[in-house]
């Protein structure tokens, strides 16, 4: 199956920079607080983080106490910037697709990945393989965008009224899985949606415990704050899960 | 908390008992397949059907070897239907709301519900009470409308093209948990919507692992024979869930 790295892609590449220098964003808001209260207690974990990137995450689980972390990513210039910039005597950064974790040789205590997973066409293999790196008592946790999120295939993503205020999101397609091809920076970034039931699924039959969920929303706070992310409460960017192997 | 009895409502009685004459409708294609399919061999199994309404599947569980069903409903008229036209020996009917199970003198093997969940608006209070009425190993199967129905509150479902035909389905307030009102017969039916992640969790923290998810939708047999149900492509309209008590 394909193996997708836009990241390596200049003009993409550029791009993503430039909205990750901003302080206020949905992954800042929503995805990232909803991924770290899904972590137990690191200390003296052994992490593996799938599509690391810049590696702040892999930073971060060393601060909070993880003996060692593997950051894997596809792309050399996501690593480049995880080596100059979040770099430590514990962390490891490969430059590995995840469809090839099977060939790690080591067993992790946690396996996080943070909005990747909606980029890689075999999410089953990638699960059995997390699976499998998995010690016993291991969890699985990560973010992805929600299947409300990655449904879309053409046409507008809302209803607006003749003010341009957003109505109602647009749902097509929710019931077919499969590959979505949606312009961010560059034409043609390929996706995989996935229905909420096959994602459970997915994970059930590769040996999974479902643990939790998250679809985190902005709350009265942020919305006083940020009025935009108003229209979040219409459809959840994303979904979280933890899943542990019993 | 409050529990509503619609169907003993007259008007809304003899409207649902005219979609229910139809041979064809989204329950019978959709629904009841994929809940027959979650359960296991029912050979010597004892059952609880939750919202019952006119017991057609609890017959349907004794013909497949259940030793005995009980069916509770709220509602008097729907449990005179199910007296009338699907008794028999080893079935019977109760008049209580499923918010009281707790009152049930008895462990079952399997818990049934067939469409009757979103109109409770205490899911936590009942998942545990199924819970703690299930045998070790025993099953929580049902049906409910699917979050993506359930969502709506204001406004048009579905964003059409000038000639009446369905685009998309319109989402609002998918992240809010709570009542809805809506006209389906009569005004004001009353459904609680609750997310993915609501329903998984309430589901997970009473207890319950979670074993498979269904969101049926039409097979190309299904879309050649009545194309109308090809809109259903774009929103589910059922959620299944099979959740075990290990």
């Amino acid at each position: 199956m394909s193996k997708q790295n836009i990241y390596d892609n200049e003009v993409f590449f550029n791009g993503y920079q430039k909205i990750r220098e901003n302080k206020v964003n949905a992954n800042i808001l929503f995805e990232k607080p909803a991924l770290f209260s899904l972590l137990p207690d690191l200390k003296d974990k052994s992490i593996l983080d799938l599509g690391c990137g810049y590696g702040e995450n892999c930073k971060e689980f060393i601060k909070m106490g993880a003996s060692n972390v593997t950051g894997i990513d596809i792309s050399v210039k996501m690593l480049e910037i995880a080596q100059k910039e979040n770099s430590a005597l514990n962390i490891k950064y490969l430059n590995i697709p995840m469809e090839d974790i099977n060939n790690l040789n080591k067993k992790y205590d946690v396996i996080v990945s943070s909005l990747a997973l909606h980029y890689v066409q075999d999410f089953e293999g990638v699960c059995k393989n997390v699976y499998n790196l998995l010690q016993k008592n291991g969890l699985f946790i990560f973010s992805q965008e929600n299947p409300l999120n990655t449904c879309f295939t053409t046409g507008e993503r809302w209803t607006r009224d003749e003010n341009g205020k957003k109505l109602y999101a647009n749902i097509s397609n929710y019931s077919v899985d499969g590959k979505r091809c949606s312009k961010w920076f560059v034409e043609d970034v390929i996706k995989y949606h996935r229905t909420f039931s096959s994602i459970m699924n997915t994970l059930i039959n590769s040996g999974f415990t479902i643990e939790k969920l998250l679809e985190p929303y902005p709350t009265e706070e942020i919305i006083q704050k940020y009025p935009d992310y108003k229209d979040n409460m219409h459809k959840p960017d994303f979904l979280l899960i933890k899943a542990a192997k019993k």
